[in-house]
């Protein structure tokens, strides 16, 4: 689909970061809080970003510092890099745990005509210095992007682009393990897993590297989309690794992937399994997704009490061959624009700001994992969540005669 | 607490709209809506539009004009009054089911020390013209506030505010059944009730109202804040009623009652019996909750594909003896600042604007119940829920000996 720029003019000029597209689906600025920061007065922005992004134990959120080094390597790499502190209280019988968290979200470096191993290499390539960011900045956990080792080519519904799966402990888990040694870092890289003990079946997995360069183990993504060109059901099913929590050295960690994002279940198992940190790698358009990305994460960091990192990849793909998904769409041969966005939420309902809508990106935010007790002490939900009701409810709703509670008005078809 | 008032300067003006209060906790502007429309140039604010309500069947929401003497009404009695239209896509073999659904948020009208008979009166004598200006516009479902007899007393911990209870047939009930009859519209009318048959208990209910006079349910709060100065479990205990969906002559509704917007199981069990829109009478204070409001909603309306109408009161309430709640504050007496901003969401991520933050409003909105099955065929979450999954995780989670899914890293305490 081409599109045709236009510029939306502001009273303040500022134009580079709000490019827009005539028909309106995209527009081009970098982040609407950088939207809104050079388009209202300091005091008003203070007031928005209240709203918008709550507020930090009582304050807005801090900005932390990164070394020169890791900012030269977004300034020489072109790549957004951005990084904030959640804070927690003091506690009197604990100390702080701070931990760094790094999230990258990235385009795809090579066409996808290139040969595959090309633009995988290319791909590693682009990530190296990303990754040596983080790792020089300290970053504890890093999390990747959804299938970040390919284009993301599940809309085509080619099998060719099976290709690009690899065991657990493939080359790109290679790849990562050596970042993950270097820097003493975990490292949650998902990716299109072959697994070959049982029959070459391909699953959509992120594989867990613990800060030893350990394979910690894996997590198949939960729940497959069929929406828009979201064809991913023609590749992969339904994982079958439940809701496991990894304790790393530096927190207790899970990966809720991309579209299981849209499951309060999905999110509520991780937290009942006790984790501190759900990472949410994705995959997700514009047209499709936009205005529900901070929603959504926002949400289950508020009803689960921890911390969320959400990433979704940038750039827009284009395959070589056209494909339809219906929706009476003509047949086109790219997925739409993955609007980046990569960010962070906590349990307090704070948030950071976004990475960049256009350019690959390093989100780094330090936070204090006591905040994630905190809030359970201070707004009880697990202590008035009733879920032996909701036990209940499930199992009788998974009957086949199952009847839902409907109080039917005698009245109803009384003409007034 | 005294704060005091600072006037946040614009380029532009507008200083009405956004007075300030110089400890930064409570905003004097009316919405953030109208903040960011009277801030930014049209262009602009069409764009943070698009990011910050979503889009409707792919275009912006629609407002509706409503008759005159609503208008009248509105203006003579002074409560912000406005009206907007979701629309969902035309269907072959169904017919739009477009209902009126209206959302009343109001201030107490007299001091907490006048007689309570007198308080309660007047407060009737307040929603009279609200409520009149609902049916003469046509509303079908209107739902009124959280204990909106009353004063929210529930910080005081005092007993004497439970003489405001009413059994569910009683004078409040009356009062609204003869507007429910006059116009031909269904009303939830969420009281304090007074269980007579069951010892006096005491439940926070919300009265299901038909569209011919008749009760035709109730429903009672599913859980119990115990937060800030919410000390609500003092006067009532987790309702017993499960989670009912009522079969209206205009569709299948239901009732999430203030703190159980905070469960996401909560909302999906309303989604389960089948309900079209889900109202959330509620009563709850700026600092603690009001970058929270519109996330939760917009959440549940996403996740459960039905409608959500979201009710606060408005207004500061001062009650005659002072009370602590802990959290160190001092004792004061008042709960803190109600912030309205009552407001819709659809199953598509949109959403209205919202009402003032500090007057009493009526929000109408036009909704195309075929909108939540188009959702539902859509997205497919329901399909891709796994719901027995959960079921098994829950009753799991219910068992004295549950273990929750840990990997623990094998390399945990080894030195890098």
């Amino acid at each position: 689909m081409e599109r045709e720029e236009a510029e939306i003019v502001t009273e303040n000029g500022d134009a580079e970061a709000k490019k827009g597209f005539s028909d309106g689906s995209i527009c081009g600025f970098e982040s609407l809080h950088r939207l809104l920061q050079s388009s209202l007065s300091p005091q008003l922005f203070q007031e928005v970003s209240r709203m918008l992004l709550g507020m930090n134990c009582g304050r807005p959120l801090e900005t932390v510092s990164l070394p020169d080094p890791a900012k030269a390597l977004s300034s020489t790499h072109d790549f957004d890099l951005q990084a904030f502190s959640f804070r927690a209280d003091n506690e009197s019988l604990r100390a702080p745990r701070i931990v760094r968290v790094g999230l990258i979200q990235n385009s795809i470096s090579l066409p996808t005509t290139a040969p595959f191993l090309d633009q995988k290499r290319a791909i590693f390539q682009k990530l190296a210095p990303i990754i040596d960011a983080a790792g020089t900045s300290g970053v504890n956990i890093l999390c990747l992007q959804e299938a970040w080792t390919m284009p993301f080519a599940f809309c085509t519904r080619e099998k060719k682009w099976c290709e690009f799966a690899e065991p657990v402990d493939g080359e790109s888990t290679q790849f990562i393990q050596d970042f993950a040694l270097k820097y003493n870092m975990v490292i949650i890289s998902p990716i299109l897993e072959r697994d070959v003990k049982h029959g070459e079946t391909l699953w959509n997995t992120a594989v867990i590297i613990g800060n030893h360069g350990n394979i910690l183990g894996k997590h198949r993504k939960n729940h497959i989309p069929r929406v828009g060109d979201f064809n991913e059901s023609t590749y992969y099913m339904e994982g079958n690794t439940g809701h496991p929590v990894f304790e790393t050295a530096f927190g207790k960690i899970a990966v809720n992937i991309c579209y299981g994002r849209h499951h309060p279940l999905n999110w509520l198992a991780f937290g009942l399994n006790g984790a501190e940190i759900v990472f949410n790698p994705s995959a997700t358009v514009g047209e499709l997704s936009e205005p529900m990305w901070p929603i959504e994460a926002r949400n289950a960091a508020i009803a689960n009490s921890y911390f969320i990192g959400s990433i979704n990849r940038v750039g827009t793909e284009i395959f070589p061959n056209p494909f339809t998904s219906g929706d009476g769409k003509p047949q086109h041969t790219d997925f739409g624009h993955f609007y980046g966005s990569s960010h962070f939420s906590a349990p307090d309902a704070s948030c950071t700001p976004s990475l960049s809508r256009f350019k690959d990106g390093l989100m780094i935010s330090d936070m204090d994992l006591n905040l994630c007790r905190q809030l359970k002490d201070k707004w009880g939900f697990r202590m008035t969540a009733r879920y032996e009701l909701y036990a209940e409810m499930l199992a009788n709703y998974m009957k086949p005669d199952f009847e839902p509670q409907v109080v039917t008005d005698p009245l109803l078809h009384k003409i007034p």
